[in-house]
């Protein structure tokens, strides 16, 4: 801990010795620049390539004109890009950048006193007024000439010859005589006294899977299409056609190693199970391995590779599970005991939450003496999959894991592969959750599953997509997952799972389900109250009938096809929420930018969802559209093309009725597009 | 400017070398402690001997305990004191501490990971669930030893007693076996491993006077009870009876400097006066003198210390205004010719906003080359003002000029003078006025006379009242000033002069009038549409006939003395508002803390205010008051004392009826006190 005080005034007090300084301190202030995390202490996080749109409130003393940049670099380079910023009004400021490629990057704001434009902008007031500009032009040639010392080539000797000019003028004709002049100064602007924050604020700019992905999870045991064997990796392999079908892109299978037989748990997580139960897959190691070995019963490291090539045929990534704890058998119990916290009667100590006790887990001591060893093993995990072709990790509880060691696990690990990313799986308190996010997990895991009421979905999606959140924490949401099967799920039916599918996938960028669970539409719980299926395949295999002809799988392919389509949903911070006068519908848009802010440019895409959250009955009422977030004026008539049904429909203005029934498909999905004859050069 | 990247893992990796270092990074995160302004960078506000509430987010990864403490200590001292913070819940932590006297402090907060309350959580769930605890007192002896080696005295002794007593022992008859050495550890906790944020954030404490004051501006040229002569200082003097009867404890004089006489400016601002006009006060500098001379149709030297010490004899500060700027006439303007801005024609630049010019006053150039030697000039005379024993000054136009100048100013002023207050006279935009607060003053002029709206009204004093805003920026509210006449007084008669009294001296603890023109009701602005009154005292004498029937001395008088004798009114943090269905009256309310948050204290004090804002019309309808705001409970009876008319009512429950007329006082100002019995022990 430093005990400096920032706000001390030291170098400014005028001392003798400060007589000598040639300058006072600069007289703007930068502040807030945005995006950025705690002052800097984290990185924000971008997408390469994506417009980053960079804001800071910067003025100064006074009434002279001010000019800001801002300014960035990868990190590890020298010279910094910049970008000319536009004031807002009231003192904030804007500039979209981009950052090319993948990779941490360093962000600066630059202001400072333009004397130039402060020339201009007087000089024209003077002259407008009819009032003398000799003094005005005497200033000029000062200009000229101070400016011209600055620069070489060209500018300067046009410079030089602008300031012999106006030493011998006294009067003006017209203001647009000195426009090559006011351009010259404009380029080459006087920084000498510019400021900038005291640090500069990191960034993280990763791949686009890392803003926009659609996850599904299986268990690889489950997998087989003959129910009387266990699938293996190769199963998996034969299913990626059917999860392509759907349309995911992330395929991530809990964890594939040897699994722990002393105190393996039984089928429905019984304390002791039967001699043929299969155990929890998050029960790693055995002799025949721990982290970084397949379960043989899986297959072969030759059936991984099959896997991850077929699936990158299939555009869709692998993603591994990262469950850092062991079962009595992992081989580092043997070789490393001291990485386990030891009782005093010597034993080692499995996993408790007194007074439950998980007898088939030990946890990992990230505290030991032996720590930098231990971290140092963890992240050769990583790295060991990364080297058979994995970029994707989904991370288990990080929360019950040290701040600092995935910090610097993340770091270092991106520093070799930027391209990698984490998601984080902390169903816990916000604050440790946002921690985690800040500390450099790509995504994270949301209460989702338990926002089911309107008002919640509206609070907590306004929470996610809007600052200081947004700016590190990336949301991936899950309408179910093998642990947590909500009660509005176990009772809602069919209506309740289109529901919350949509609601997932249109208004969140990054989702995942855990299927075929969720297409199949299992909904029973373990015993009443609970959120655990009954059945769980965390402790037993299942065998299931994709071709079941309820399944969902075609709605998903659908909801899947509508977001590859719309770039508009591929994003997050532009979910904007609109009234209802029903209170279970949830109305929701989503809008790409234009190249013109406000304007419906060539490649807007606008996006309108509405879905009725009461999975038992017929709703109706009317909708209320903020008609400029969709990039409409308030009289406009427009179309709206149901993507889920191709049906069509035509709305005027901003008041329309709706009604959803939990029969067929409760909700709409709208492609819009405006009818109005627009006047040319109008919004 | 740095480059440092703040989240850097340098120091976390486990190199070969780290192998040596002893234990991992801390796990505890401590994280947005309050009060703290941008970070640190600049000091949050307090009042010395007030109850300060600081709040931090602290937590760690799993599930063990935490503790807390505040750490405070005076700016150079090396001794921290310490304050054990309670949980609120959802990580985050409080504690109240006070700063026990005028100066500026340093705050930090600490928590780590606490064994000992981990270890005995754990023991009593197992105990109570009937599991085996041997290791658990195992563990409870290993604790005891460790904790032993840390402290002298009787406690080491004591502890190592249980140390040895419970390496014998497996089983417990009852946890409260144990409640000795619970407490011992509880004392002496092992915080090897705390955690505090990266740097201690400053504080100033303040005198009472700087959270609540009631200012009083009167030209003393216009205090002269002789219709034939100008006021002088002596005049003044003689008027602290009158200013002291109606309440103020703060008497603010526009400059009492010689005035120039170049260009002196003529009645009602005309650009050239008549030979007897007597200037602006704000043209600063004579052959009399300059900054640290008293003009002399004052008086003198003698007549000003007069001035001071009756004043102080009343309870009544002078307040000295500080206007950094010069008449063409001013000795610094010949002494000192290079403190400004000369134009390329050799002459001395006067203030201009393009196109207007004002010719009577030469800004300084803060920026010029003797720029060291002219701010310690600029400082010099402040402390000439403090050395006769003024200890309050209003600062004009604070954000003409740099922000370095007034940050090095206040601080090095206050480092030897804590107790002087400066008040900034910026109205200009948000971000300028809130960096000229956070920067040191100590109360800042608001925009107050220009919201007249209930929600206006509601709006704003919230955002002054909340945080960040109220960590720095103390608001000093006016309903008039001799540059603002709003039109809300031009046009509303005394119903409307009331209502802004009201509303500034109750709605905020710091607030002041500009008098006698306020009591008296001056309102003829100087032409449709301006601020500015007519025949203003900034460009001549005017004489006042204090005596007056209608003049509101009176109610000032009254308001007061209700100010001072309710302590819920002499805080900004307590304010809040409830909701009335008739859109012209605000309601709010005040109520000290008692000695239990949330409780009915002793000493609690509680004041309910209701004023009309329409002075037009008779207004009536009801008001629903948020009961627990006010100490009540839902259906409470209460009585409400009115502190202007001492009329008492008698009301029940939330919702009551109010009807306030224009023709009398068009408001309330109610002290309440509960008549519904209370169950002891209830709250």
């Amino acid at each position: 801990m430093s005990t400096r005080a920032p706000d001390t005034v030291d170098g400014m007090v005028p001392t003798d010795d400060a007589r000598a300084t040639r300058s006072p301190p600069p007289r703007v202030v930068v502040e807030d620049v945005r995006p950025q995390v705690d002052g800097g202490r984290f990185a924000a996080k971008a997408i390469a390539r994506d417009p980053l749109d960079v804001e800071a409130t910067v003025f100064a003393d006074g009434h002279d004109e001010l000019r800001a940049r801002v300014r960035y670099r990868r990190a590890g380079e020298t010279r910094w890009r910049e970008v000319e910023m536009d004031s807002l009004g009231n003192d904030r400021w804007h500039a979209r950048v981009t950052l090319p490629e993948v990779g941490r990057y360093e962000l600066t704001v630059t202001g400072w006193v333009d004397a130039a434009r402060t020339w201009r902008r007087d000089l024209e007031k003077r002259f407008d007024a009819g009032q003398d500009v000799a003094n005005d032009l005497a200033t000029a040639a000062q200009l000229a000439e101070d400016t011209a010392r600055r620069c070489r080539g060209a500018d300067g000797d046009t410079l030089r010859g602008w300031a012999k000019q106006l030493r011998d003028r006294t009067t003006l004709d017209d203001v647009s005589e000195l426009d090559e002049l006011v351009a010259l100064l404009d380029r080459h602007p006087d920084r000498m006294q510019a400021t900038e924050p005291d640090h500069v604020l990191p960034l993280v700019a990763d791949r686009e899977r890392a803003a926009c992905s659609a996850w599904y999870e299986l268990f690889p045991r489950s997998a087989s299409p003959d129910p009387d064997r266990a699938g293996t990796l190769a199963d998996v392999t034969a299913r990626l056609d059917y999860v392509a079908e759907l349309g995911f892109d992330v395929l991530y299978l809990p964890p594939i190693h040897p699994i722990g037989e002393t105190n393996r748990k039984g089928r429905n997580n019984v304390e002791v199970g039967e001699p043929d139960d299969v155990g929890s897959p998050w029960a790693i190691g055995s002799a025949a391995g721990g982290h970084t070995a397949i379960d043989p019963q899986l297959g072969t490291f030759d059936d991984f590779d099959r896997l991850v090539a077929r699936a990158e045929d299939l555009g869709i990534e692998v993603a591994l599970d990262l469950a850092f704890q062991c079962s009595p058998d992992h081989p580092w119990v043997r070789t490393h005991p001291q990485w386990f916290r030891h009782r005093p009667d010597g034993s080692i100590a499995y996993a408790e939450n007194p007074p439950k006790r998980y007898q088939d887990i030990y946890p990992i001591d990230f505290e030991n003496e032996d720590w930098p060893a231990l971290w140092q093993a963890l992240r050769d995990v990583v790295t060991f999959w990364i080297d058979r072709g994995v970029r994707v990790f989904r991370v288990d509880n990080p929360h019950t894991k040290p701040f600092a060691f995935w910090q610097w696990l993340i770091t270092t690990v991106k520093a070799d592969h930027p391209d990698v990313l984490f998601l984080s799986e902390a169903f816990t308190r916000p604050a440790v959750m946002h921690h985690l996010a800040k500390l450099g997990f790509s995504q994270s895991y949301t209460y989702f599953t338990w926002r089911n009421a309107r008002w919640e979905i509206e609070e907590y999606f306004t929470e996610l997509t809007t600052p200081p959140g947004n700016e590190y924490f990336r949301p991936n949401v899950w309408p179910n997952t093998p642990d947590i099967l909500h009660e509005y799920l176990q009772h809602g039916g069919r209506a309740a799972f289109t529901a919350r599918l949509l609601l997932a996938a249109c208004l969140s960028a990054n989702y995942g389900i855990y299927g075929p669970a969720f297409e199949l539409m299992e909904h029973v719980a373990r015993e009443p109250g609970s959120e655990e299926y009954l059945h769980s395949e965390k402790y037993e295999v299942r065998h299931w009938d994709l071709d079941r002809p309820d399944s969902l799988r075609w709605l998903i392919a659908r909801v899947n096809a509508v977001r590859r389509a719309h770039p508009s949903l591929r994003r997050d911070r532009n979910l904007r929420f609109h009234p209802t006068d029903n209170d279970t519908f949830v109305c929701w848009s989503k809008r790409t930018d234009g190249a013109v802010p406000g304007a419906w440019g060539a490649g807007d895409d606008v996006v309108l969802g509405i879905v009725s959250v009461d999975p038992h009955n017929r709703q109706s009422g009317w909708v209320h559209l903020d008609m400029p977030a969709l990039g409409l004026d308030w009289e406009d008539s427009f179309e709206v093309h149901d993507l889920l049904t191709d049906a069509h429909y035509h709305w005027n203005g901003p008041h329309n009725f709706v009604a959803l029934d939990p029969g067929s498909v409760p909700a709409h999905v709208f492609e819009i597009r405006r009818t109005t004859p627009r006047e040319p050069g109008a919004r």
